[in-house]
């Protein structure tokens, strides 16, 4: 997403986001997946860690603490300054999907970001121990329960957020960032009209393998690929996406998959796909680009 | 308040406070003057502000100023803590009344603090530029406007919170504390039912004049006594309390007072009121005991 819109005219791309994840905390409406790209298009995100907001500060969340509320979920102090900007705006009646816009043009980001759907749509957790609502299970208990299977509540009343749809069909390209398909992408097309509109969507579709040599670079995706019965590769990807996209990407760590992959009747695009470095993500973006479109 | 904290056995004591200048801001119920008594017992009040939490950040309010929203009421990020864990628990179904002595409790405060009343009732200012909500008029136009009147809405709905009537009828003595008496103790004699308590309650009934020398320690009072038709001194007090309590307590400095306060029909009493010097605080409330049920 970051490199994409590093590399391209960022007004003309749609970031469709996952709201599996959401989740109400200490009162406020919080959109981990959301605000995670919110911030990495804002210049803001905290590197290191791959969420929440760089020089942060903790002083609402240790006074929750000391008033006895559960702080299990961190919030910094510039966190909630956003969940009470939009929540107040949800509270004045404005979808999400139009909440999300505003508070990106506010920080400067030219993506336009959506949410799949304005509806609420829960990401539950199977484990062993029971459903688990997902920052449950991700958060509080470190993904430390096997998954036995993933189910999106409410999903099968959620509308397509407005915009959703038209920009699916009206893409050159649709690109499936390198998220973990379980609980970030399924929850998108989870909801229904978007699988089938990215189905049948005119554009080039392609996925980005979140794994590489078999390892995702950060949380718990090989592990759940294991569980759930799935090779833990990108061969693996390329089976979960194979209805919707037609170009799976690889990084070239995982070119001896390429036959395996196109096996799936996938073509197989190759590229350095890992962007530790900030400063190289523009042209990983633009090579990206020239390889699926090309 | 909190001298007689620190001079009696706290546990026996309860602060009644008033509700008229709570606000919704950034989406939270804030109650500035409960929070007020709140943190001073609980030794986190900004002393030198008078209002809000000492060692405070304000990282939240950057955010939400970023994105647009109003920030005129300055809330710190300790401070959110609380309004996060006040609304919560508001929202969870809890009655201000029951919310404020848990909160209390959890900050080490053994004081009781109750709100006048769970209902909303709000201090509404009128000006020569029309009615306006008491924050707007204090603290978003700096108490500029010249005050014609004040009026409390919503005041006639209102019923006294549990706990309230009963600690006026049961106290030995009810002090009615030097703040300020048409926006900060007339909102809770508002509440139907207090103002009669209090005039038929046993104990004795004090009220510590908040002017001394005819100036009051902080904010707008004295203006408000003058445009509002009352001498600006502790005789003009004496008028405003006189059917409600029995003794008045002026500063040493308004020793010349005593004639004419006493021809209110009220009983005089002279000590040091001025509690700048915290480590002097606990002895001139013991001094303001003695010498107002002695």
């Amino acid at each position: 997403m970051h490199s994409l819109a590093l590399s391209g005219d960022p007004e003309r791309i749609t970031a469709i986001g996952n709201v599996g994840d959401d989740i109400d905390f200490l009162g406020l409406r919080v959109s981990p997946d959301l605000d995670t790209v919110l911030y990495t298009l804002a210049g803001l995100l905290d590197e290191e860690r791959g969420w929440g907001v760089r020089d942060e500060t903790y002083s609402a969340l240790a006074m929750a603490d000391l008033l006895g509320e559960e702080t299990w979920f961190t919030l910094g102090d510039r966190d909630i300054g956003l969940h009470l900007a939009r929540a107040r705006r949800l509270a004045a009646g404005e979808p999400l999907s139009a909440v999300m816009p505003t508070l990106g043009a506010r920080l400067g980001v030219r993506v336009r970001i959506l949410p799949a759907t304005n509806d609420r749509l829960s990401t539950i957790v199977l484990t062993d121990d029971g459903e688990l609502p997902f920052q449950t299970w991700f958060v509080r208990r470190h993904h430390e329960d096997e998954v036995r299977g993933v189910r999106f509540d409410g999903a099968e009343r959620a509308r397509p957020a407005p915009g959703v749809i038209e920009a699916i069909v009206a893409a050159g390209a649709v690109v499936i960032a390198p998220s973990n398909p379980f609980v970030s992408i399924a929850p998108i097309l989870a909801v229904p009209g978007i699988r089938e509109a990215l189905r049948d969507a005119p554009g080039h579709k392609v996925a980005v393998s979140p794994l590489v040599g078999g390892r995702a670079f950060r949380g718990p995706l090989a592990a759940m690929m294991r569980t759930l019965g799935y090779r833990t590769d990108s061969v693996g990807i390329g089976r979960l996406y194979a209805d919707v996209v037609d170009t799976l990407v690889l990084d070239r760590a995982d070119a001896q998959l390429v036959p395996a992959v196109e096996a799936l009747g996938l073509r197989a695009a190759v590229c350095d796909t890992v962007m530790v470095d900030p400063s190289r993500r523009a042209a990983i973006g633009r090579r990206l680009l020239e390889e699926v479109l090309g």
